[in-house]
């Protein structure tokens, strides 16, 4: 919004970016075989610079600051914005915690012998170079370049005009890692311009980007998705649904949706419709609506719902179509499983579902016939998150059916090559 | 080429593929959740009746073989289009086959326990609607109805238009086996118009489309890479290496050399540079040059090369590019290793490299550091192929660096999900 104060004015945008390309491509070759001691290293030595440099960062922070307040920003997106003490002390354990995993390529898969004697065995491998497309949390500057480092890849950030201030100087603090560890610097890049034109170029580039993990809004990655020729590892909508079948037990129930809900209304993970199965509606509902209107969720509800509960609105087609990321809450009743297959079948955005239920047919039912990411019994929808899978940090949530699904986390950013080692077999 | 010949006139091609796509999408709910036997029945009911109306499928062919014959198409083409009695013979035994492998999909990985008790698994799971375009031969439609539908997908083939009658009547035995096993009809359609701009409407459904595999020449597959929106398994060329390093035992070298070369010339795993480290170059390019030379191979080589093989023609920069498919070979002669390292690095298409030598140094080092879908030790880069590697048969070789590489079987059809399974853990 306030672009073009920063707009660094190039006579040729595509030639600049092609020009990051060419060096990010030759630091992955480096950084493939970059030893995992060697990336620990940069990360540690991040961390401590990070820390030492906290005057310098929050000098340049305070520019975007300011800037963002004269064009009358949001108090959240100030928020986002701010490099406080504790951002930075977030950022740097994170960076440890990823020094800390094990490095995720170089294993060898168990190997198979063929009927000739040759050896058939996967390696995991970095993926390459990596685009990392982001608004206006400076924070993504370091996670994601972490991430990257920590799998091998070199990466191009391209954060938000709102903290161009705040990301070039947490690239300067990147680059004094890189050096500590010997690492070549262009392993991590950040674009220097906040000319849109720059994007354009980032998402189009095959030759030298492998895969582009946008971070975002929804307006942000729909409209990246439609000009890339460069994979993306996206999500959009997070339109997730709980179902309450009739052998749910009712404490659970009432628990799981209530958490699924609330946890935090602005997650992608966040409940946005609830299927109650008609048999046990007269007895969760009253509850439950109850619950949720005290604590400020508005409901929205099919007839049969607003008969239990008259506190709902009537809920329209829109309304099973939409992620609110709000205190609202979309009330189905259906008649039994089928019909709450058939409304995620229609309506999911293949993010995250759960049931809850006593019966371990409609459980296993429901695993297997829901087509999402991930799909839960007995959870609330708001544990989408990588740590909480157990997979450390994500770089993001894959609703894509290709490659990486649900939460990507360093072995989303790897891939694997086939390693054959044999004794002069020969074919034919 | 007699494409106008056999265009069905549409007022709406896009109107009669978003229908395709409508049914494939329908039809791949129903699929994702057939049973691993109702796919075999369906894949023996095809074979047997493949065999059953040899008559019909040979008269349908008949005609596009006229018409082949009629627009001057070369021999090995009409080969390629021809129904014989060995090529029907030869996709019933494969339908028998990918009936009798594992079904790939609903099976649950190891799962873990995270600290709060709720488990996390990765279920396969198919990849949902496939889109596969291929060129003259009618084989693909079976070949690759069949592993579409082992793997739980629905499918849509549009093959090339010289092969329009033989695909109609390979995709009405289709659908007879699909009814046999009580299979929807619309998991696997064959596009019934020869018109190209189906073509091009299919690679940009992306609401109705997961990935399109396209099988067929170089040209085929950038042009489809240009347009397309939904993403391609493909790869362009198979530009291959291999490297006889300084320890390399010279039979194992003359032979593995002569096999990558001389195997098939026409195969995307055919060698078409050579490396050879400086210091055996002397001791084993006569002898290699001798039988290749004999065997009809034309050689290109590098200076150094050159002074070896007097009948080597002097090789341009662009035979270091070029995937010749045809008996002829460039010939490098390198300093060490990492030139062969380099050389690769900077001319490989990333398909198939292969380093003869007995150093288990540089053995490792060769396989860690070049960066393609297969990397062989002591084997002919011929090598690449599905069956090889214990994958049955495949849909294609893949280049990609996301989802599947080298090789494509079932396993590269299918995607995971997440499962998790509770009881009532909440989260913060």
């Amino acid at each position: 919004m306030t672009e073009q104060t920063y707009t660094t004015p190039s006579a040729d945008i595509a030639a600049e970016m092609i020009q990051l390309g060419r060096q990010a491509r030759q630091a992955a070759r480096a950084m493939r075989n970059a030893s995992g001691q060697a990336k620990a290293v940069a990360l540690r030595a991040m961390a401590d610079r990070l820390l030492d440099q906290k005057a310098v960062l929050q000098s340049e922070n305070a520019k975007d600051l300011e800037a963002a307040r004269a064009s009358q920003i949001s108090g959240a997106m100030l928020d986002r914005l701010q490099l406080s003490d504790k951002a930075i002390a977030n950022m740097a354990d994170g960076l440890r915690q990823i020094a800390d995993m094990p490095d995720p390529v170089g294993s060898l898969s168990a190997s198979t012998t063929r009927p000739n004697g040759m050896r058939v065995a996967q390696m995991r491998v970095p993926l390459g170079v990596i685009g990392i497309i982001y608004e206006s949390r400076p924070n993504v500057t370091i996670d994601a370049a972490a991430l990257c480092l920590k799998s091998g890849n070199a990466t191009i950030l391209r954060g938000g005009s709102e903290a161009f201030h705040s990301n070039r100087a947490l690239g300067a603090v990147i680059a004094q890692g890189l050096a500590d560890a010997g690492l070549p610097r262009h392993a991590v890049q950040v674009v220097g311009t906040t000319d849109r034109a720059a994007v354009g170029h980032l998402v189009t580039m095959t030759d030298y980007v492998d895969v582009i993990v946008p971070r975002g809004g929804k307006g942000l990655i729909a409209r990246l998705a439609a000009e890339a020729k460069v994979p993306l590892i996206k999500h959009l909508d997070g339109n997730c649904h709980v179902y309450l079948d009739a052998s749910a037990d009712l404490d659970k129930a009432h628990d799981i949706a209530v958490n699924a809900k609330t946890y935090r209304y602005g997650i992608c993970g966040a409940m946005e419709t609830l299927l109650v199965h008609a048999g046990i509606a007269a007895r969760i509902l009253p509850r439950l609506g109850n619950t949720l209107t005290g604590m400020g969720v508005e409901l929205r509800g099919c007839d049969a719902t607003r008969a239990i509960l008259p506190q709902a609105l009537p809920a329209t087609e829109d309304d099973w179509r939409t992620e609110y990321l709000e205190p609202i809450l979309a009330i189905r009743i259906v008649d039994d499983i089928d019909a709450a297959l058939d409304h995620i079948a229609r309506y999911s955005s293949e993010h995250t579902e759960s049931i809850v239920t006593e019966s371990l047919q409609a459980a296993e039912r429901f695993q297997r016939e829901v087509d999402s990411s991930s799909v839960y019994v007995n959870l609330p929808t708001c544990f989408a998150d990588g740590y909480e899978y157990g997979l450390g940090a994500e770089i993001g949530i894959s609703t894509n059916r290709l490659h990486a699904r649900g939460p990507v986390g360093l072995e989303g950013l790897t891939t694997y090559k086939w390693v054959l080692t044999g004794n002069g077999q020969l074919r034919g």
